[in-house]
């Protein structure tokens, strides 16, 4: 029988899956939110993931569930998985990628390092922390962030008013100590319910405005300590937390040589778009792999550097595909991933790989052939 | 608006275009010959690709028609072409892919390198040829032979009399020298209707049955003499030719060092699925860029060598799919990739991409994973 894996959620994770499911042989099947999605070429239904019965009927035709995104309810994950549903990442890890106090927590437990960071249920508390973190510290929102949204950096308590006003009862904000990082980092592990793990190669990764908008593989100027650090981080989470399928731990390297984990996502990220074209097994095959508790493939980068530079919003007029035709005469090495998206302000709408023995040309042409798409 | 590329025939050719297509942007339509074909996913139509209604309703919908293949009757071709759709690789180029005798004359014309050749009507005239060439020859229907099929080695006239007598009035048979060859080598380059061409490193192709077994990419111990006269030849018939899309070149070596030319195929060639993994821009997305008329990628490959080695036939018992946790296993660096076809003695089912620095431990790793499958 082929082997069916179920995605939820029709976004550009779910369409970079298409391509590795094709070859290997796998049927993949999705569950999207609209008409017109990402991933429209593989969706088998369109409906609410926040909708058990939804879920429930897509799961019946499929051999595994896993994920384009982490918003899936856990009531909802939970029921799945009572029906008997192999759900890859299962609500127990997926909890920790959806709920960064809960998070921080269990990190804490493990003894991961992590920036200083508290629970504060109100503006004094908040307040207090500022008071003994140098008086600034970034409030995140436990649930629902992402690129930025629900992080905000205060320097007083009251600047998180509106949004302890909007808090239900017994919830609480999320503060952090402000890291001074020198740079940021992340961390890729694959990780299948049997166990078997694969690192991916530690990578730098540049925010614009809080949106990751390029990744540089394997991180430049990395001491081995550092690099096997950060595997060591990645490999405690995903083992300690239960990950199935692909984990990106994001990652601040202190001035004092320290890396603390920033943020986790339970599913192929933003970090790891390089490795379609600069690993032997890219990340979207590896979850893949991962998820339906096949042998992972070899994470390790097929040439000395790979860079990925997102491309944001994309043409003002016309479409991604009118562009192509500078972009690919210019720069014939430079691998062009579209998500099928309308162009706008600020959104992902698809990235270019380039992969090559000498970082500055690659760095060069990964971003001069995407500057023909801005 | 998104580019529309319709291919004609659901086959491993067409399904291998998907993942390409999926990441450039370009909507993939197929012609399929049948429900549950390789080509399921893009399948847009089931027809008949000889019925020039059938074809040019599907032409409708798109930018540009290619092919899976190169059967497609030529009056359909040509009423497309008059109809004023875009045609890649057009009539004109297409019927020296159809017909091995207009090849073999219009080589000639060009002055390629090829074996001796006549056209033959009956037992008599090939008799004729057979002594002048030792007494053995290599006969050919010029029409509708793929894998080995439609060949036959004769040292008689009468031995193709049965094929002399299913010919119509005034058609003939190709017999050709038997060329006592060192080894078999293949040339792709891509060409765009602009005239844009680029060319792949010559490969090493290994037969068995008349079915090509395994490729080496490049062709181990290639002199820098015969690199450059393969990819000459190759650059010639695409542009004497005119072909539009991917052109493989079936070459012979022989043992006075010399290059034959064997057969040509204007589509992407199982000689060039290396590229897949092997070369920065694969033939499938190089053929979708070229009939599209879109600037060429960098051919170059990613590692020194790599090596692809067909999965024939397939398991006796069970599905591909269930022999991979062995193959994936034992060869994590090894590239699956299945055709979704029900397995069959002797057809072509998948192939197995292995790429890295040295050639015994690539060609060992590759053949070492397809065994997985027979």
């Amino acid at each position: 029988m082929t082997l069916r894996v179920g995605v939820i959620g029709g976004g550009q994770l779910a369409r970079m899956m298409i391509a590795p499911a094709v070859e290997l042989g796998i049927e993949l099947r999705v569950l999207a939110e609209d008409e017109g999605m990402s991933a429209q070429l593989a969706a088998t239904a369109i409906g609410d993931y926040r909708d058990l019965e939804t879920v429930r009927a897509f799961a019946r035709d499929v051999d595994v569930v896993t994920f384009d995104h982490e918003h899936v309810p856990q009531q909802v994950l939970r029921a799945l998985a009572a029906d008997g549903v192999a759900v890859h990442p299962g609500p127990d890890a997926l909890q920790f990628a959806q709920d960064k106090l809960v998070m921080r927590a269990r990190l804490a437990e493990l003894g991961i390092p992590q920036p200083e960071w508290a629970a504060v249920r109100d503006v004094d508390e908040l307040q207090r922390f500022l008071d003994e973190h140098g008086g600034r510290a970034v409030v995140k929102t436990p649930r629902g962030g992402y690129d930025g949204k629900g992080v905000r950096v205060v320097r007083a308590g009251v600047e998180a008013a509106d949004w302890f006003a909007g808090l239900d009862d017994g919830d609480a904000l999320l503060v952090e100590e402000l890291v001074s990082f020198v740079r940021e980092l992340a961390q890729q592990v694959a990780r299948r319910p049997s166990g078997q793990m694969v690192a991916y190669p530690v990578v730098e990764t540049v925010q614009r405005d809080g949106v990751c908008a390029e990744v540089i593989a394997p991180a430049p100027a990395a001491p081995e300590r550092l690099s096997q650090m950060a595997e060591g981080i990645g490999r405690m989470i995903a083992d300690g937390l239960g990950v199935t399928g692909m984990l990106a731990v994001e990652l601040f390297e202190t001035d004092d040589e320290r890396i603390l984990v920033n943020e986790l996502a339970m599913r192929p990220h933003n970090s790891g778009h390089w490795s379609q074209d600069g690993a032997v097994t890219g990340q979207f095959e590896q979850h893949l792999r991962a998820v339906a508790d096949l042998p992972l493939g070899d994470p390790s980068p097929r040439a000395p550097w790979s860079v990925m530079v997102n491309i944001l919003g994309g043409p003002a007029a016309g479409t991604l595909e009118e562009r192509f035709a500078v972009a690919m005469s210019e720069h014939p090495t430079a691998k062009i991933h579209t998500y099928g998206k309308a162009p706008r302000p600020g959104r992902k709408v698809g990235h270019v790989n380039v992969a090559g023995d000498d970082l500055d040309d690659v760095v060069y042409v990964a971003r001069a052939a995407a500057v023909h798409f801005d």
